[in-house]
């Protein structure tokens, strides 16, 4: 048997691209001599549709789609993933799905078991989880088809009580189909292929597992398809950020060793860098723009910014804004420009400091006799957010937001200046690993200007000013944030790794007191396995850790 | 048997505080000489404690305070809700419980069944649903204590495939208890008297039903808490945003008619009102400020957040600020100066112009030779929320935003402009809700200005502006909102009510283009069955409905 894995990039609820794309990719999996090709989950809508699904035309546009996909299927099977009714009155209205499409008709149904509502997933808000299970007869093969978190349940400290293929095993498949929607961090290969190898080892099965490609606003998929054989030997392993589609021959998959290529593992500066291009590539393209500007500042954080931009839209399609105030440094405009001139990229320079002065002029009566203080450094970003945005308006350029993680964590940050935008490009990206970005980027000679990488970082909204006058040095703090954060410590846990007392507690303040800021923040590309955003729900008006 | 209800304000994450309460009220309880009295669930972090959950200190620190509780139950029993550990490997790590307190010792754990996870809640995101059920014993009664959704899978969709008073009445309780965090909108009073008058009645038992009280930011909690005899017939009807604690006698509330007082119904406007007052106050007092600052344009929105500051605050606290352009109307600064002299406020009169000139001459080259057009309307609003924000920073004033939820929806409205700020307060109030919301501010005598309410509603941001250019009449578009956002239906579904299809077709496609401008936007305190924010979570680069 033959199977096809088609790991595509869906736009949520376009149907007309996706219907029409999955069309095209049956007719290729024909053309190559499949038997049966595989789309992942909630492939006919995208993932995640979230409260869409509470729409019940948006519900009925999927099911008339599959029906127009269903009359493709000949000569050819096809499974599928969509969101489908529950028939039952009590519980859930709807089912994560899978169709199994044969002659062109609906043969069988898979429903999902195990719905992911953590992080950024929200799957039983909608789905009610199912607890019948059937294997699939097809060309004298039984198939055990699950559905992504399906699979997930194998390991020590099990999030859910029931296991769908400890059901499936019982029926003696040949073979395992896994259809999956599984989100990108850089850690998350690897997890992902042992869980997976975990599985065929257990049920000493081949598995065939299909993912989605393409990033939706925040949530980025890597693809990565995969097959293992019955021992949980990694077979063949699918391109990573990029669509495609493969044909596996199951005798070959269990007999033929080294059949098909498998990518080299990325380093985890690579996947980031090459998620972040198709993260901005895809904002573009489904939300129907293409043109970015940003403010460039001489720093390394909007360098990479830009960087990226250029790669994933064209330099031609990319303006960077030069804002300079009185407190900018020479080095600073001299930095912007340089970078600039290597990259190609459009440009302005605007001076913010008649608005600014103007600002101060109207301010003068209620502030009299007041010092300058954070207010006036606010007024500067906020002039720049300004000028940004009025280059947005006028010439329907998206703003990219150019705020670092470690920034976003502890509030450093100007809420309506630096931190506006319509996505964050680097959000997710801790200060000490932009670095190691702008090296990457650099691999192949200079982009970001060496001096934009080495100098200390500034905000530069006052006369002198560094970063590391309000913030502890960027490898500490990255070290502490990320054990709060990703690793979900507080702060006595924290401490007893050996961090200084009261710098954790200073640190996790800031942090929690950040929290109304961050809520109105711009959606934030995601490429860790803990960002800022849907997949991290703090209350804004809470004590602990105040 | 003599239960007190508590019904409490609690403060998320605050244990010194909460832990502190409870014990208060223990004592008055038990001054009051009550056999059992009753906290609301979650009452120890305070509900919802959203992703503090996933830190195990947090969780350590409610299992503290409930011992400390502990100690206070002599001669008194109590019931309390927390979060706790689930010591099963299997399944989520928590449960959502209650323990029952007697002698100082929990001598019953209950755990929450039904976990709703819909709109603003996400209860499987952080707990196991409970399978196993037991009353408790007291006092030779027999208790069947449930944690609040598990008493609302009565009607006939029901949402859940399993009831848990169908497992306790099989041991024949002799009263049902409910402790519940029932979050507060101007229809579900109503329904909530309703459904626990159906369990009364199907279980032909008494219910004593605890509910919380206060906001907590976005989310306000209206008390009400119940008690119903085993017909269904309401007993008494505690507080409306307020706190309250009344001890009610079991035998008497089965056999005697009219003991306990009930208040009236309030009208939907009245109880938005008071919401919406408790929201901004609770906002204020659990963030540790104090003071408030807004612009007041002249027109209905910002005056109807300038009364309600000031009713929630004093008006000593509220500072208004008039920012007038060259396109303002005279009309507008005297209407707003009258509301200030009616109501008391501190106020400021801030001109925008010459930040406006500045933004205009600084961008006079890259801008060079194109019309004024909606860059130019929105620079004038984000120069005022440039002003506003340097005043909250100067002063310590907490920014109110003054969007209305009619605005919000369609995306008539300047990110980083008008939409600033820390708390939506009437984000959730359509215009035509909010004209009847200035006339019940007004019952008592004038304090918005009659003419602020019947003027033409206009943003002033270029000559002659009103809002009916670029909208349809408000009466019209507010139907065809809430029918698309509380009632979640499509454009077809609207159109076979018999609005106009062009009509509804741009407005729902104006409403799915601004969720871009909604996801930066401040929480909007709820009050609606369907709110903007955490209980309305759509894909912004979504094609449906495009």
């Amino acid at each position: 048997m033959k199977i096809a894995l088609a790991q595509l990039n869906y736009h949520i609820g376009n149907f007309e691209q996706n219907t029409q794309k999955i069309i095209e990719h049956i007719g290729l999996a024909k053309s190559k001599g499949a038997d049966l090709v595989v789309f992942a989950e909630l492939a006919i809508c995208g993932y995640p549709p979230r409260d869409f699904l509470e729409f019940e035309d948006f519900v009925a546009l999927c099911e008339k789609a599959a029906q127009e996909i269903a009359v493709h299927c000949t000569d050819i099977a096809c499974v599928v993933g969509l969101p489908i009714k529950n028939e039952v009155l009590a519980g859930k209205d709807l089912y994560n799905a899978a169709y199994f499409i044969e002659n062109g008709k609906v043969k069988a149904v898979v429903r999902k078991a195990l719905l992911p509502t953590y992080d950024v997933f929200d799957e039983y808000r909608y789905f009610e989880p199912n607890t019948k299970f059937e294997c699939i007869g097809f060309k004298g093969k039984k198939i055990a088809l699950t559905i992504c978190e399906d699979l997930w349940n194998i390991n020590d400290n099990p999030l859910y009580v029931s296991c769908p293929m400890d059901e499936l095993i019982k029926e003696s498949p040949d073979l395992m189909l896994n259809i999956a929607a599984s989100p990108f961090n850089y850690r998350h290969d690897e997890d992902r292929i042992q869980i997976l190898a975990d599985n065929a080892k257990k049920y000493q099965l081949p598995l065939f597992y299909v993912n989605q490609v393409g990033a939706q606003t925040e949530i980025i998929f890597d693809g990565g398809s995969l097959v293992f054989d019955e021992t949980g030997t990694v077979k063949a392993e699918m391109k990573y950020f990029e669509q495609d589609l493969q044909v596996f021959d199951l005798e070959e998959i269990q007999n033929v060793k080294n059949k098909y290529p498998q990518p080299e593992r990325a380093s985890d500066i690579m996947q980031i860098h090459d998620a972040l291009v198709m993260g901005i590539q895809d904002y573009f393209w489904k939300s129907g723009f293409k043109k970015a500007v940003l403010g460039l500042s001489g720093g390394i954080d909007s360098a990479v910014v830009c960087a990226l931009a250029c790669r994933a839209l064209g330099p031609e399609n990319v303006m960077a804004v030069l804002m300079p105030s009185k407190y900018s440094s020479d080095h600073s405009v001299k930095d912007a420009l340089d970078l600039v001139n290597n990259i190609g990229c459009k440009h302005e320079i605007i001076e913010i400091k008649q608005a600014a002065d103007a600002f101060d002029s109207m301010l003068a009566k209620p502030f009299a006799g007041l010092p300058f203080n954070l207010t006036e450094e606010n007024i500067q970003a906020r002039c720049r957010g300004i000028v940004l945005m009025a280059m947005s308006n006028k010439f329907g350029y998206v703003l990219l937001n150019t705020s670092n993680k470690s920034e976003c964590a502890v509030g450093y940050g100007t809420l309506y200046g630096d931190m506006c935008g319509a996505i964050g490009v680097i959000g997710d990206v801790y200060k000490t690993q932009i670095f190691e970005l702008a090296r990457y980027i650099n691999k192949d000679g200079e982009i970001i200007p060496e001096n934009t990488i080495v100098k200390p970082p500034s905000a530069e909204l006052r006369p002198d000013q560094k970063d590391s006058d309000s913030l502890p040095d960027y490898g500490i703090l990255d070290q502490i944030l990320f054990q709060h954060i990703e690793m979900q410590k507080g702060s006595q846990a924290i401490i007893a790794q050996g961090f200084d007392e009261a710098l954790v507690k200073r640190i996790l303040k800031m942090v929690n007191l950040a929290e109304f800021k961050r809520y109105q923040t711009p959606p934030i590309l995601r490429v860790s396995p803990k960002a800022f955003g849907m997949g991290r729900r703090m209350p804004i008006v809470g004590k602990y850790m105040d």
